[in-house]
């Protein structure tokens, strides 16, 4: 299935929509399960380690990438964990302090669902600088390793 | 001292900007310290009451706003709390799910600080029903109140 990366020009936000063959319970799941999210987040190839993973609301995290080219670090608190929505901050710690926040929800199409997310950021200026960075391949490879990933749990 | 508030037609931002006749330390210190917190936080004449408020990266808070005309209850969690910069989202809960990330940073001027604030909503209207909602009163309100705080110790 196809990732739908939507930019406006001339705005801060981010909108991401995508179906997975898996109901709500089973896509939640794969977010806030250390086990599963390390399977799927990030590139192909990538290697994710958690530092931190408490995937609820009040909660916090901070993962660490790596692949041969080197490692990323993330970190972000959980402000909303519920059935049909996570709400949560994301720094990418490259470039500290440029926070942005992101909601997803996880649409119930009978089995099937939606995954839509918009993501704010402080300033257009700091959303171009995240989409430019490769940020589309990395959303896109990752939903086609958690297609896996839902196939297999 | 005034607080100037700017709200661009068209943007999803507000932004904040107001000194205080204290230190970066002490105005830090009323942002973080619960006793401190409800002695300015909201208009003249609002009480409020803490239901939690761990004021830490990582931490949470959650309280209510009381006058004779109701209560009104936020919550949010800090993504960063660190000497110079806190970022928080928020959420007002009688409009749940539109959550803001707010940015706000202390300059030292030199024993004054200088309070510079951003926040960014999930969309342009999600902003626009904020400073209608008569927000501007209450960020002015809530400075004048914690000018007297910073007085006082």
């Amino acid at each position: 299935m196809s990732t739908t990366i939507t930019a406006q020009p001339g705005t801060p936000f981010i909108e991401i929509s995508r179906e997975f063959a898996a109901p709500p319970s089973a896509v939640l799941r794969a977010h806030t399960d250390p086990d599963l999210i390390v399977r799927w987040l990030g590139p192909h190839g990538m290697e994710m380690e958690l530092i931190e993973f408490d995937a609820r609301s009040g909660g916090a995290y901070h993962y660490i990438h790596r692949d041969s080219r080197g490692e990323h670090g993330f970190r972000g608190v959980y402000h909303t964990v519920e059935a049909d929505r996570i709400i949560q901050t994301f720094e990418y710690l490259g470039a500290p302090g440029e926070v942005s926040l992101e909601s997803m929800t996880f649409t119930d199409l009978g089995g099937r669902t939606r995954l839509s997310s918009r993501s704010v950021f402080p300033s257009v200026e700091a959303r171009d600088t995240a989409v430019e960075s490769g940020m589309n391949t990395g959303i896109t490879q990752s939903y086609e390793r958690l297609d896996t990933v839902l196939e297999e749990n």
